[in-house]
């Protein structure tokens, strides 16, 4: 017996049913001209994933569910095993459905809902009890979602129940290593139930998070047989004959940096077009981060979608906006020069009998910040284009960024990109082409708001703050156990002192593409109002 | 026998470990004087609630932990039960401690963990397993934590496990009408059970939420005995003798509107207090919404903590100017008048040359908007005073608002009040003292932002505007329920439509004080890029 299995890492959005029924359809069509027996869609591939409080609206449920029907009607002759959501007296489970010859012939509830991290399963759905075998030309499926095979059981029960395969459904986000672990640790759960796997991805950005695709199939000893590429849609096909999965193309992995920046890529994109932006603006100062930016929104969109800001202020060096110019012209990507002196000033007057006596502080920094974001949220507003903002994770994590100034914008690129790794992806950028002045890259940070200003004057330098930061942010540890790594007390104390108190601008900050196992988002929900010093325990 | 038992109804701050800590011992103090025999805390004494990601920090937990052993320390002859985590063999639990004479004499492990609405206690916490008994001068006291008592089956276990009186330790927060919803459900679990209960709530705002006390007891019958004021700190006793607990002072409820006045009143001046600012600032404007910000701020931190800024433009009717300068007036609080015309015309010179050609649209009204953004920024900036928003629950749905312009600030008082609340709520605080001018009620709302600009030009009329708001977004119903219940589908299409999509201004809002059962925050977490849309099932 030969049995045909396709493979949809497909790229969806979430809430708009009625495209991804019309692309599981389509994707249906395609894998009937290859003549495969069953296609393996995605986890919630008619909902998209994550779809959030969505879940909780009825007529949500209820196209979820015509939609259902539409695809059933579209599956002669081929198994389909989509995802969605499905309510049975009053509980909503996270379920696959096989669909063949209009009927439904299995349906599997997943058991392991996951509620850490980004995730809140458990906020939405019922967990299922029990496995779900699927018969297809004699050959015995267990149907899993997701979380089910990374924990320990699940796959071992579905062997017991009689399965020869297990095919699985899933939405798993992106964050640098990520794709190495879940083939790591899945290998080892199949090696130790001995039973083949399937594993389909979703693929594409949603919001803060990235899908990266990266479907695989490993044999029954885990050993990988097929992977999918990563970050791109796909149809693929294995074959299962005498008693097992045939091996098939094995992808390549992307290297560390260039998988982040391929991450980047693919956000930056999904963000624009899924929210039917007319493509996107930034500010460009001369800087690293705004020159990685504009990179990144070129690979994405195109030059001729993109479209750069230059603001020079008093404290503006020639260099700087020679070096923005030399950056929009090696893109080719169409540039303005606007001086926000004028604005700058008018501010300055008219605050001056109220600030009379009062000394210059951050105050006057802020406002040059918040004139530039005038002039690009009404580039933005007049153009219907995203305005991107340029702020890194270090950057967020302590604060060194103007509420309303240069953390306006709609999207955050680098959000989860800490400054050093903004470096080594400039870097790595400069490799494809020249397109960052490599002065750029050399010179010392500056935010370019007072005379003569450095990133350095008022933070740890970046290679001693991007670790502590990593240490404190991701990893949860103490002070004092980053102090006894080696780090200098005065730069752990100004480091988490500043992450402690500047949770305010993180929460009204725009969300960003996560690439790290825990950016400012969905997965680090800090109150506000908090009495927390973590730098207490020094004392 | 005789046993006193004291409720203390305390504002704890979330992460504030030592404060709370130094609180509850006070407390313990007090009860002493007293000659209380048991102390009541509310839920999470220790650490405040709700804690969020800090609960993943073992450096918190050890604090929370070394906080115990110091509380512990001054038990001696009375005992408290207070809330806090605890770690057992890698798990956390939300505890109830009873200690006495230096020892933990009972430990309860919450059985049920709400992850609906604005909990997500499945992200954070194993649940317990079983009852926990105390005994205490031979009385037997079941030990329960919040949503233990309302769900089935706790209650009626501890009865069996031999409770004589349950005592119950909470974080319920507050929204209209939750304080009579809250007797009624737990008095029909009271009286199925037939067991006397004891119930202590935490007071105060902590970001979004508030806790408004209203700490209560009943008798076996389900007849309430005693109620705590609500919306302020409290320390009472009740005495159980004869077998029962005896009726004690019974607060009276606050009416409707006024109850919803009492907790933006208490959500301000927490958010100011908790995090260290020296008063607040408001942009006035002549309107009904931020006239009613001014008067509570006033109410909530007195006239000397406040300051407004009036920033007419050339559409500003001299009217406008007029009302708010008697709306400052009336209250006693400082004012200054900063004409935005000087900015407004610098950006707009500066933006002439990139606009040349283009249409006058929404982006101009947005630049005036974001020029008085701007001003008061500045002025919170160099005063370190609170920047409150003025924007209603209605302009927040449909967003009717400009991102860093009028939603710039750092805490949104009327983000979860409609904009009928707001004419009710002018109209109650007038009763109390005319400060907000009638004419500023009477007049038909505008923006003010284009000559003879009116909300109606744009939207439905606000009584039909906001019961389609509510049933839309706090409900969840379809389009096509809410034409079925009579309003016109021309304006529900509208309202929906906007509501859908303004996600993102929702998402980088400030937080604002939740007062209905669904607010635009933690309980209701919806995508930025969806391509649901709730008109779809109109066509």
């Amino acid at each position: 017996m030969t049995l045909k299995i396709a493979l949809a890492q497909l790229n969806l959005t979430v809430g708009d049913i009625e495209a991804n029924c019309q692309k599981i359809i389509r994707t249906l069509n395609e894998a009937r001209q290859v003549s495969a027996d069953l296609v393996v869609f995605p986890e919630l591939t008619v909902t998209g994933y994550p779809p959030e409080d969505l879940l909780f609206r009825q007529d949500f449920l209820a196209q979820s569910e015509r939609a259902i029907q539409q695809i059933l009607a579209h599956s002669h002759g081929i198994t389909a095993i989509i995802g969605a959501p499905v309510q049975h007296q009053g509980q909503l489970y996270n379920a696959a459905l096989a669909l063949r010859d209009g009927h439904i012939v299995a349906e599997y509830h997943k058991q392991a809902l996951p509620n850490y991290g980004v995730f809140d399963e458990q906020r939405y759905f019922t967990a299922g009890q029990q496995t779900q075998i699927l018969s297809l030309k004699g050959l015995q499926i267990g149907l899993t979602v997701c979380e089910d095979i990374w924990q320990e059981g699940i796959i071992a029960a579905n062997r017991q129940a009689g399965a020869e395969l297990i095919v699985t459904l899933n939405a798993s986000p992106f964050h640098a290593g990520k794709v190495h672990q879940r083939e790591e640790v899945i290998a080892e759960q199949v090696k130790a139930a001995g039973i083949p796997l399937v594993y389909v991805n979703q693929v594409g950005g949603q919001d803060e998070l990235i899908f990266d695709g990266a479907s695989f199939a490993l044999d029954q000893e885990g050993q990988l047989i097929f992977r999918a590429a990563e970050f791109t849609e796909q149809l693929n096909w294995l074959e299962w004959t005498d008693g097992r999965l045939q091996t098939s193309y094995i992808a390549p992995h992307y290297q560390p940096v260039v998988s982040e920046y391929q991450a980047l890529i693919l956000g930056i994109r999904d963000y624009v077009r899924k929210n039917g932006f007319k493509g996107a603006i930034l500010g460009l100062s001369g800087g690293i981060d705004s020159a990685l930016v504009l990179a990144l929104a070129v690979d994405a969109l195109g030059a001729e979608q993109v479209e750069v800001v230059l603001m020079p202020s008093r404290y503006t060096h020639d260099m700087s906006v020679e070096d923005a110019v030399l950056e929009a012209d090696a893109l080719g990507v169409k540039h303005h020069i606007i001086a926000i002196e004028p604005a700058v000033q008018a501010f300055n007057q008219m605050l001056a009998p109220v600030f009379a006596g009062s000394k210059t502080d951050t105050t006057e920094e802020n406002i040059q910040a918040r004139c530039r974001g005038v002039l690009l949220m009404a580039l933005s507003n007049k153009q219907g284009k995203l305005l991107l903002t340029t702020g890194n994770k270090s950057e967020m994590s302590v604060g060194y960024a103007t509420l309303y100034g240069d953390m306006a914008g709609g999207f955050a690129p680098l959000k989860d990109v800490s400054k050093l790794l903004v470096y080594e992806m400039a870097r790595y950028r400069n490799t494809l082409s020249a397109v960052i002045p490599e002065r750029v890259i050399i010179r010392p940070p500056s935010a370019e708001l007072a005379p003569d200003q450095k990133d350095e004057d008022s933070l740890p330098p970046y290679d001693v703050l991007d670790p502590i930061l990593a240490l404190y942010v991701e990893q949860d540890k103490s002070a004092s156990e980053i102090v006894a790594l080696g780090y200098p007390r005065p730069a752990v104390e100004r480091a988490i002192s500043l992450v402690d108190r500047n949770e305010y601008k993180r929460r009204q900050s725009p969300p960003g593409i996560r690439i790290t196992p825990r950016a400012f988002g969905r997965d680090r929900r800090y109150p506000i109002s908090s009495g927390y010093r973590g730098i207490a325990e020094l004392d």
